[in-house]
């Protein structure tokens, strides 16, 4: 019998290189690369893969707004919110203590839980120390202004790189705890 | 006889994860690698080669008050200061429009122009979009709190990714404007 191993808590979110998730209107336009692939890694960061590897996408009640949801037809989906309740086909909503809920799945047998956003979200479990892999993706733009990723006052949390692949300009930083 | 190329004003900060230059009490003790050799890139980000090519610094009154001018004896130091007036040794204190003054020497022939910090006046240049290179070491590290390195309502600045080193963890990304 294999060993239990504990599903990982995953946050993956791509950041302009002054730390935002959106511009201010919420955009994503600005996330590509720089068109340089002199400095692309043999290896590539691959979202599919990724996907593979998460039974369970947790977010918030604004991506769930904006139909992201809808990309994950074939995961489990958590929606924090207090304003909608109880099941609708993959989806449960969920409220209250979000990260208790979330590392208690993570205690179960499965594949890995995703942090899908938005950034008040994933700040509660940065908060509670209870993200254990940060995949970050640097795109090669200062925004200027927009919605942080990072929050105030989060605990000092020591990081470890594991991994890291570029795909023009667009550094791709891979951390879990030291 | 050489064309004359104009010399690069340079930006060149370690920051948090999350984008600090500093702790709240200023410090910077948590600058420093995960220890993890691994993932080292054969070439070094190497600071004494990059100040072989420098030969303007240019830093704020905070820096000064520190004693961060002694690391550069050897180099021509701007202090960016209302307080203190004309020159001292090595050092010319300027206020008024530093970006202006800067940018003059900067189409004068020399050597490279390192803004050494803090982020209030590194923030006057990147506002002006008058930053021709960054070299920013990321720390693995989630700080938390502290002082942070990009200020708020900046213009949006496509750069192109030009270089990466790692050592223990730490990511020190070359960009361009694009």
């Amino acid at each position: 019998m294999k060993p239990f191993i504990k599903r990982k808590i995953i946050a993956s979110v791509a950041i302009s290189l002054d730390g935002y998730l959106a511009d201010v209107d919420g955009g994503y336009e600005w996330i590509k690369g720089d068109g340089n692939l002199a400095l692309n890694t043999p290896d590539q960061w691959d979202y599919n893969s990724f996907l593979k590897d998460i039974d369970i996408v947790v977010m918030g009640k604004n991506c769930y707004d904006q139909q992201l949801h809808l990309d994950f037809a074939n995961h489990q989906l958590l929606v924090a919110t207090s304003k909608l309740q109880g099941k609708q086909d993959n989806i449960t909503f969920i409220n209250g203590d979000i990260v208790s809920q979330v590392v208690e799945l993570s205690n179960q047998p499965g594949k890995d839980i995703f942090l899908f956003g938005g950034g008040l979200l994933i700040d509660q479990f940065i908060k509670a120390d209870r993200v254990d892999e940060y995949i970050i993706g640097i795109i090669p733009v200062i925004l200027g202004k927009g919605r942080p990723f990072f929050m105030q006052d989060n605990p000092c949390l020591e990081l470890k790189l594991e991994k890291y692949t570029i795909d023009q300009g667009i550094v791709v930083l891979h951390y879990s705890r030291r």
